[in-house]
């Protein structure tokens, strides 16, 4: 058992579905995966918010194994605002509003007892600030980032000088592909990989999940087949948190780890969009995302 | 081991990729679901063509297992043609063309042989051409039927005569939106399994498959990742034969048999994607057809 460093963005979201509108509730890629791999291992999460951030979240945060000593409360500032619309068919969203807030001049700085996490998941932010956090671990034993269309698009020179510093890269299928410039997925992996990560998971929402390894090795993994689809927002940040979680809970990343782990963070996933924002997640146990593991291994076993 | 009757449409095919155009080749439902069955069991392929038909492709199909008595060549007319081009990114096709031609007026009449067969797959059709098979059939022990947009659009009314006479329907994902009215693909298959079908299996291409069984059994599989996606047209319908041939050579439909036979389906449907027509089908042995049975079994192991 081995601790996890999570660095990401703590927000505060306001979504719209067909059917509901929820104001400002709790989000963010950091705070989503922390929660997930907290399930498995002690998280130390990191990152800023502003003076609008609800106490009651952190507490909630560290209620559940989630160290929150590298959570920075930002006087005279406001903790980073998304505001998305999903459409009918709740298969696209729009991004109606974005205000970065206090990310916008954010440079993490870790406490010490941060610094000597071995495991390490740096969720969406800019690639300089994920390299700023490599540049403070001092024993790293596994790195993974996370990154976005908007970093591929706008910071694609950091983000280059990031991948060969890191061991292996999430991403969705689009940003995949507008990354590599390949439709094809496996293209795109082996292309990815050849920047710089040892191995790449490429995140397909609702479609699953796919890993590629540095020594061919080949995943491919549907998702959990939920009957209750509320809203997915913080599923791929989820499922990232919690492969990582279940890596560092085993203090190893051979194959057989990490094959477990992309099932264990499809389904911890799983609850995310089963509600709102943290709601099915807080509902769920530990042992109930071993049921769903199970009822998955089960599911694919031939 | 048992006998599986394939009733299904026996066509020539223009198919334009964004690299290259191939003319005249084999194509239709009954003859890729025949050609993926054969290699299970023996299989009654039937249906009608013209004078324009290549006595070849006959041939080809009689070399590999499949009784072509009840294949009838119909002088005066001409085989049913289709004309389809596949976007840049290969996602999407235009049919461009088609013509029924002899299917146009088609009342599908078995042989003493074919009427005996214990499985049957009904691969496209119009929904009345596939009851009148279903008429002829003395000893059935298992009635599958797959579907398309076009009768679901225009000929509803026997299509929910059909579906409480078979026991499983097999569909694509848009068509099972469309027969249901459902976006969610569990909530289409509760939906349509209430139309009749013991059970339905959802094809979502690229992204494998779905099994809903009448004791809940839920399976969702995902495709065999194959690396050498060439022209896709036929796999759904080599799916969906592959897995009734398979089924019919353990002449028994348990949950069990039918998720090998789903993943049989699979795996031999991936070989249909690597190239035009049957020409990778063609090429590959039983052998290859369980060893990619075997890799995807140890990817799925947990």
């Amino acid at each position: 058992m081995a601790d996890l460093l999570i660095v990401g963005s703590f927000a505060l979201d306001t979504i719209h579905t067909p059917t509901t509108s929820r104001e400002r509730i709790l989000g963010g890629t950091g705070s989503h995966a922390s929660y997930g791999a907290s399930f498995f291992t002690k998280v130390f999460a990191s990152g800023v918010v502003g003076e609008d951030w609800r106490s009651d979240d952190t507490k909630m945060l560290a209620a559940h194994n989630i160290d929150v000593e590298n959570l920075e409360v930002r006087p005279g500032t406001k903790t980073c605002f998304w505001e998305a619309k999903y459409s009918e068919d709740m298969n696209y969203r729009d991004t109606l509003d974005i205000q970065l807030n206090v990310l916008a001049d954010y440079h993490p700085v870790l406490t010490e007892a941060a610094k000597k996490c071995p495991y390490i998941f740096l969720a969406n932010n800019p690639p300089t600030a994920q390299m700023e956090v490599i540049a403070q671990c001092e024993e790293p034993k596994l790195i993974v980032a996370d990154t976005m269309n908007f970093y591929i698009d706008n910071m694609k020179e950091s983000l280059l000088e990031l991948l060969p510093q890191v061991d292996g890269l999430i991403l969705n299928d689009s940003e995949a592909q507008m990354l590599s410039g390949k439709r094809d997925l496996f293209d795109a992996g082996d292309f990815i990989r050849q920047l710089g990560p040892r191995f790449v998971i490429i995140k397909k929402g609702e479609h699953g999940s796919l890993f590629m390894g540095e020594d061919g090795e080949l995943c491919v993994l549907p998702a959990y087949p939920s009957r209750q689809v509320v809203e997915p927002t913080g599923a791929g940040d989820c499922f990232a948190g919690s492969f990582m979680g279940y890596i560092a809970s085993r203090d190893v990343a051979d194959y057989k780890t990490i094959r477990d782990a992309l099932l264990y963070g499809t389904v911890t996933a799983s609850f995310t969009i089963e509600d709102f924002s943290f709601d099915a997640l807080r509902r769920a146990s530990r042992e109930e995302i071993d049921a769903r593991f199970r009822q998955m291994k089960e599911m694919l076993q031939f």
